[in-house]
């Protein structure tokens, strides 16, 4: 089975940032044949490709790029959005009295409302920690959408904790990896919450099990201020070196947010081979800060972008992460030319890849590649003139640009829509679940 | 002609913040006639509006705002958009050569795109500033859209200055205000470029014509960081405090950006009674600094939203500036409360409302005040859930959500379409008109 998508503006993100326009991507099953131009004297002529494959699709001069990679997300707080954005200490207030009674149906109907989200503005990797993950595991496979998936662990009884004690995460894990490693698109993680809230008994035993089934650690690290102060004052140590100094990196690890790093965590970061994922919105939103990129990328750690969960980052789509990115940056940096449009789209897809060890099949359209494949249509007045497709990507797109998107070769968005499932059904399924959690919100609220 | 919306979520943003859920909103002509709950005892039955409306709109539970208000942008701008977006000094090597050989067609096409872009996005009026803004007048009257248009007045010959001298706007200025005064939509300003483009006389020339013809003063204030130096060198003042030793606020003055204001500057201007356009989008994106809206606010300066030009902010939306607006704003102030989603979208009404002097008439939803009316839908999957219906706009709406739109009771967009042009015309009339100002990009960009 051989789709052809031709007349495209194709922006392949290759070694060489090959751009074909018009051009095009031959799909065959999961993989990308064949990328190129439709002109050009030593081609295959676009006709023969026409001629051979089984399926044709006109681009109509939409942008296409590799399908964006969100590195850090919590698709199981949808029900979240909205509630408590501008509120101080809303994380001790309202999500973990909330939290304490989440369902496995609510978590369920939540990732997969949050899939088709992100599948409709284009991302089609992510990588997700929360509660009952082995549910939003099931999920993912269903929706076809490709994923890394750890459960969170810490330091308090979870809502799936059947023996409600701490760490269920940890007791689980062994199990979880057994059952999805090797699943042709889950692949599984183990995801310790943040240094300060799992003791350092338990990140070993993290590191002992990741390296065990060589499966990667994410782990939210120098989010928080008073986390910051908690390690000067008990070790005089930032988390990343306290992280390094109990070998917490020997595992492959993927660090969210990374705020406050600073001096040798960068270097340590880069030696350790530790990847950040990093969610500007959703940092900013909180007031936290802006993370040191360009540090980071000083010192050649890999960075991709997250939208962190929808109770913190809201939007599910990485084109409010990028714009967001861009104007933060340029102004923390005082310089409007860093982080050109084109290292920001690199950061999505390539740099996402990077973070998630999957650069080896994805983040680019080149041959052998996995077709993960985002299309962005031009027919949109907010999407013209387009002088830079890479500026026109970060400063002029929004996720209802997103025309068609393909995961290992299975089309999944088409003309706006998701082939396989309802937007309504999928609203639905999460609105009967959510009657217990609104009343609960209702009962805090009232209190306050 | 009375048009009843029912069933929405009715967000009036009147003096008491009135929220009706649900509720309706009775058009009657180009005003409001009702606005209230669909239930209660002390109220007319909904029953007896529908049957007495000559239409009834059922807006499915949609959240339904006053029309956002874009204070300040440059229309004619539109074949800029995504050109030199990360270049330094991008004014002097690609705006000012380009602008040189703008044409009348090719600004009126830029113009209609540009209001039918915003017109799907919700904003129903918005304050402009140009070349040829006489033009831009003519397509604003057709376009149905409200509008305060002033020809941008500037020390060189601009593009229509049919003298080739300098100040040209300043020569046109009585004739345009004259023709357009008193249109029921449309409102002439005059607007001088920048007080370190104009010298003292223009200034003072300005001034005097809008104090006879009573209009307001549109102009860039302390958004260049080389503008405050120039300022302080020259009279050891801000540019704000020149402008006020002139006498320049003695009209009435809308100042965008106003990044670097301080000290005096912000008593000032609320003793001066100036309005504030600020342009977060763009101001960060050129890495220029996120301006002190705290100290604005606690001035009781009148602080609206504007999308600036569509290149220098690219997007046409005030979504995307509400957001960022609280990104920054709160990152910048160290503080995630500061800035509540109530704040923020009251600045892109009523704020902006006030900036240009309509508050009497538009930025909310009450009886007797224009029927400028934006819908935004609950269906898409990016906004649910909705627990506080202003986090929803400014954190999880994008424009794409905006799904009808009224200006002076005419309904505009319908079905996140216009009603009353075809896009695909607008997007053509444009481009047949870009041939020559492509050529000289080629051209400029060539000679790098």
């Amino acid at each position: 089975m051989r789709t052809l998508i031709r007349n495209a503006w194709v922006l392949t993100m290759d070694d060489q940032m090959h751009e074909y326009h018009p051009g095009y991507v031959l799909l065959n099953e999961d993989i990308i044949e064949a990328v190129g131009p439709e002109e050009g004297p030593t081609l295959l002529h676009i006709q023969d490709l026409i001629d051979t494959a089984d399926t044709v699709i006109d681009a109509n001069d939409a942008l296409v790029v590799p399908g964006f990679v969100n590195t850090h997300t919590h698709i199981g707080m949808i029900p979240f959005r909205s509630l408590g954005d501008d509120m101080k200490d809303r994380l001790r207030k309202l999500l973990f009295p909330l939290e304490a009674d989440m369902t496995e149906d609510l978590v369920r109907a939540s990732a997969q409302y949050a899939m088709a989200e992100m599948l409709l503005a284009g991302i089609t990797t992510f990588a997700d920690m929360y509660y009952f993950e082995d549910a939003i595991a099931e999920e993912a496979d269903q929706m076809g959408i490709r994923a890394l998936l750890g459960e969170t662990i810490i330091g308090q009884p979870t809502p799936d904790a059947s023996d409600n004690t701490p760490y269920f995460g940890l007791k689980m894990a062994p199990a979880f990896i057994e059952r999805w490693q090797g699943h042709v698109r889950i692949q599984p993680m183990i995801a310790p919450h943040a240094p300060n809230t799992n003791d350092r008994a338990s990140l070993e035993s993290v590191t002992k099990i990741a390296i065990k089934y060589n499966v990667p650690v994410m782990i939210h690290v120098s989010e928080m201020d008073y986390e910051m102060a908690e390690f000067k004052d008990k070790y005089n140590q930032t988390p990343i070196e306290y992280l390094d100094s109990i070998g917490f990196f020997e595992a492959k690890v993927i660090a969210a947010h990374g705020i406050h790093a600073k001096g040798q965590d960068f270097t340590i970061l880069h030696d350790q081979g530790v990847g950040l994922a990093h969610c500007v919105v959703a940092n900013t939103k909180a007031a936290k800060g802006v993370a040191p990129i360009k540090e980071m990328l000083a010192a050649d750690v890999a960075v991709g972008l997250g939208t962190d969960g929808p109770s913190s980052g809201n939007r599910l789509d990485l084109f409010t992460q990028m714009r967001t990115f861009a104007y933060a940056q340029k102004t923390y940096n005082h310089d409007r030319s860093i982080f050109p449009a084109t290292t920001i789209v690199n950061l999505a897809t390539r740099g996402g890849a990077k973070v998630l060890s999957l650069d080896h099949k994805i983040g680019q359209l080149t041959p052998g590649y996995q077709a993960d494949i985002t299309m962005i249509e031009r027919k949109s007045l907010n999407m013209n003139p387009i002088f830079d497709p890479y500026s026109a990507i970060v400063y002029s797109a929004e996720a209802s640009n997103v025309e068609a998107v393909w995961v290992a070769g299975q089309q999944l968005v088409a003309n706006k829509t998701l082939t396989r499932f309802s937007e309504e059904t999928i609203s639905q399924r999460l609105q009967a679940q959510m009657a217990p959690f609104n009343a609960k919100v209702a009962e805090i609220l009232g209190q306050e």
